[in-house]
C-alpha cells in the first residue's frame, strides 16, 4: 500500500531571507528548570516552525496562524515565545509563497529577531523538510549554521514555555529524539469501511502527541532524506519518521495543557482569554504623592486586598520615564495613574509618550486608567468638562497605538477629609 | 489481565427525584433535518447525563460541570440544550451525593424540566449504569418509564444541537448503537514501558469518539449488566461495551467542532466566548416613534449596515409588553431602546419589568442600551444630571437580576435638524 523510500522530493527549502545569528545576550548559566539538566543541553539549537497550513478546520479564509488575537497575528505570539529563549539561535519559519510578504511584514512590525523564512511545501512534512534543508545547507547568501539539535514546533501553539523547550532539547540530546505528550481527552476509535465501530483503543495506553519536539539534527535530517513520498504526503508524526528510518526511539515527556493547538474557532477565543488573563496579572500604580495617608495610597492598599491574585506594584510618577524599561521586563500591561489634588496633565502625557515609544503596546494592548482626585467644589464646572474632554481626545489618540486609556474624575473634598 | 464478567455492582441507580414526563407540547412532525429520517425516530427517547466527575483536569476545586460560565453553571446550558428537544421525554442526571442538593438548586433556579436525578458512581461507567437503572426499573416513587432509545451525553458538552441528537437516535434505532465522531486533532501514539515511543497511529484511520451517543435501551442495558468490574472501573467507551457484550456495531456519525468537551481552563474561556457570540446575533431596537425620518429610525438603519452579521429587528415601545414572549422565543438578548425627544421613563421601566419577569435574564445576561435623544439646550443641567443618576441607579438595580443596562443621553437639537 505504501510505496517504498524514494529520493528526496524536488522542492527546495532555501533560506529566503535571514538575519544573522543573534550572538544573543544569553546568560551563561540557565535558570534551574524542573525535570531537565541544564548541563546536557547542546550549544547549538535551532527551531523549525511549519506555518504553511491553510486553516480549513477553522472555517475561515485566513490560515489560522495568521488569525488575529487581540489584533496581533497568532504566529507572532509563538515567535515571541521562542525568541524569549535566548539559547535558540535560529528560528526557521516555513510559509507558502503567497504568505511570504505578509510574514515579512509581521517580522518587521513586531520586531521579531533571529527569524529566517523558508518556503512551505504542500504538506506539513514537506514544510518541515524545507525548514531543515535551510539549516543543513551552507548557502552563500544565508548566515544559518547547522545546529546540533533542532526543535520542531507549531505556529499555532503560542503558549510554549522555556521549561518544556529545555526538557525536549535535553532529552533529544540524550535519546536522539523527544516530544511532548498529553493524556487523550476523548477515546480513540477505529471505524470499519462501512462507517461503523471496528474497535476502540484503551485510553490509558495511548497519548496525544503534541509539540514541541526536538531531534539531533543529523537524525531527523537523515530520516527526512530517507523517507518516502507517501510519508511526506500523508504522514503526521516526525517522531515516527525518526523511529522508522533511524531506529531512534523518542523520549516522551508530559507537557502542560497550555500546549494545546489552536485548531477551531473556539480555540481562538480561548487563546484570546488566556492572553488577557496573562497580561492582567500585574498592575502598576503610579502615584504623584508618597504620602502614606493619601487617598492614592489607600486606593493601592484596597486594590491589593481585593485583587489578591494580582501582583500590584507602585512607583512615583516623576520617575516613570526611567522606569519604563523595568515594566517592560516585568511584562506589566496595566497601569493606574493616581493624581491627588492635581490636574496637571503634563506628567501623564510624558508617561504616555514613553509608553508609546516602547515596544510594550506593540505586543499587547496596554491598559491605562487615569484617576484624578479633585476637590470638585473648588473646580468650575467648565474646567471639569474640559478635563473630561481632554481625556476623551487623548484616549482616541493613544488607542491608535494600542493603549486603552480611560479616566476617572473623583470628587475628593479636602474639607470633608479633615472632619 | 482483565477479570471476567461479574454480576452487576452493588450501588443502586435509584430515581432520587423525578418529574412526570412532560407530555410535552411537541409538534407532531419534526423539522426536516439533514442526514436523518424523521420517520425512523422511535417514540420513546430518554437521555442519561453522567455528571459525577470531580474536574481534576481543570485544576480547580469545583467539578467542571458546576463551573460558572457567565454566572450560570455549565451543566445548566447542557440541560437547556437537551430540554429544547421536545421528543426527549426524560433526562436522568447522575450526580454524587455531595452535589445532589446543589443540582436540585440548579434545576429549580433555572426552571429545568423533565429532569430526574440518580446517584453517580465512582467512575463514569458506573454513573451511566445508575442512570440506566433509574430508567429501567419501575419504581413506585418514580414516574420514569423505560425508553426505546437512550441518549448518553456529557454534562460538559453544552453546544449539542437537535440535528446531531436526531441523527444518533435515528441511527441507533436502526443499528442498535450510534455515536458522534470527530477527526483527531493530534496524532495518537503508544508509549513503551520506559516512556519512549513504541509506535504512532495512522491519524487518517482513527477518530475521536465524542458525544452524544444513542443506543437501543435493551442493548446498552444488557451490555452494562453483562460487563465486568474491570470495564466499569477502567472503561471509557459505551460503544465498545455494546460491541463487546451485545455484538452491536455502532454507526459512527461525523459531528461538528461544537461538540467539544469542556476539559481544561481554556475550554471554559472558549465556552464563554461561544455563548456570548451566540446571544449577540440578534439585536431588537425598540422605538418610541414610527416616524421613518426620525433619528431613531436612522440609528437602526446604520446598525443594520454596520453590523451586517447581526440580525436587527424592531418594534414600537408601546407594544413591547405583549411582544416579550416573541423575543423569548426568538432568543434575543440585546435590546436598544430609542427614545426621541422624550424623557418619559415610564415605558422603559415597564419594559424592564416585563423583561425581568420573563425567564430571559435567568438563562443569559440581557443587554439593554437606553438611548435618549434630547434637545439638551431645552433641558436644564440639573434635570440632565437627574436623568443620568436615575439610569445609574436603575442599572444597579436590574444588574442583580442579570440585566446589563447602560444609558446614553444624546444632544439632538430640533433647531439644527430643521436647518
Amino acid at each position: 500500500m505504501e510505496p517504498g523510500p524514494l529520493s528526496r522530493p524536488a522542492e527546495q527549502g532555501r533560506c529566503v531571507s535571514g538575519s544573522p545569528s543573534a550572538g544573543a545576550a544569553c546568560p551563561a548559566s540557565l535558570p534551574s528548570t524542573a525535570g531537565a539538566e541544564p548541563g546536557s543541553r547542546p550549544a547549538a539549537v535551532a527551531a523549525v516552525l511549519p506555518a504553511g497550513g491553510c486553516g480549513e478546520r477553522m472555517g475561515v479564509r485566513t490560515p489560522k496562524q495568521f488569525c488575529r488575537v487581540l489584533e496581533r497575528p497568532l504566529i507572532s505570539y509563538t515567535l515571541q515565545a521562542l525568541e524569549r529563549v535566548c539559547w535558540i539561535k535560529d528560528i526557521v519559519v516555513a510559509v507558502t509563497r503567497e504568505n511570504m510578504e505578509a510574514m515579512r511584514n509581521i517580522i518587521q512590525r513586531y520586531g521579531h529577531k533571529r527569524i529566517s523564512l523558508a518556503e512551505a511545501g504542500a504538506t506539513r512534512h514537506r514544510s518541515i523538510f524545507n525548514g531543515l534543508k535551510a539549516l543543513a545547507e551552507d548557502q552563500p547568501d544565508c548566515k544559518l549554521t547547522k545546529p546540533e539539535v533542532v526543535i520542531i514546533h507549531d505556529a499555532v501553539r503560542p503558549f510554549v514555555d522555556e521549561d518544556i523547550l529545555l526538557r525536549v532539547v535535553t532529552a533529544a540530546n540524550e535519546h536522539g529524539a523527544a516530544g511532548a505528550i498529553r493524556p487523550l481527552v476523548s477515546t480513540v476509535i477505529s471505524p470499519s469501511a462501512d462507517g461503523c465501530l471496528d474497535h476502540s483503543l484503551d485510553r490509558a495506553k495511548h497519548r496525544a502527541s503534541e509539540m514541541p519536539q526536538a531531534f539531533l539534527f543529523d537524525v531527523i535530517y537523515e530520516a527526512y532524506q530517507q523517507c518516502s513520498d507517501y510519508d511526506l504526503e500523508f504522514g503526521t508524526e516526525c517522531l515516527q519518521l525518526a523511529l522508522k528510518y533511524c531506529h531512534t526511539k523518542a523520549k516522551l515527556l508530559e507537557g502542560s495543557p497550555d500546549l494545546w493547538k489552536v485548531t477551531y474557532k473556539q480555540d481562538l477565543y480561548a487563546a484570546e482569554s488566556m492572553i488577557k488573563e496573562k497580561i492582567s496579572q500585574e498592575i502598576c500604580v503610579i502615584e504623584n504623592t508618597k504620602d502614606e495617608e493619601s487617598v492614592g495610597y489607600l486606593l493601592k492598599e484596597v486594590l491589593r486586598n481585593e485583587l489578591n491574585f494580582v501582583n500590584i506594584t507602585s512607583t512615583p510618577l516623576e520617575h516613570t520615564g526611567g522606569n519604563i524599561q523595568n515594566f517592560l521586563i516585568a511584562q506589566c500591561y496595566s497601569f493606574i495613574c493616581v493624581n491627588v489634588v492635581s490636574s496637571n496633565f503634563q506628567e501623564t502625557q510624558k508617561f504616555l509618550g514613553t509608553l508609546e515609544e516602547s515596544s510594550l503596546p506593540l505586543l499587547y494592548p496596554v491598559v491605562v486608567v487615569l484617576v484624578y482626585f479633585l476637590d470638585l467644589t473648588l473646580v468650575p464646572l467648565t474646567q471639569e468638562m474640559e478635563n473630561l474632554m481632554w481625556i476623551r481626545e487623548l484616549a482616541k489618540e493613544v488607542k491608535k497605538r494600542n493603549v486603552l486609556l480611560s479616566g476617572l474624575l473623583i470628587n475628593y473634598s479636602q474639607v470633608k477629609r479633615k472632619d
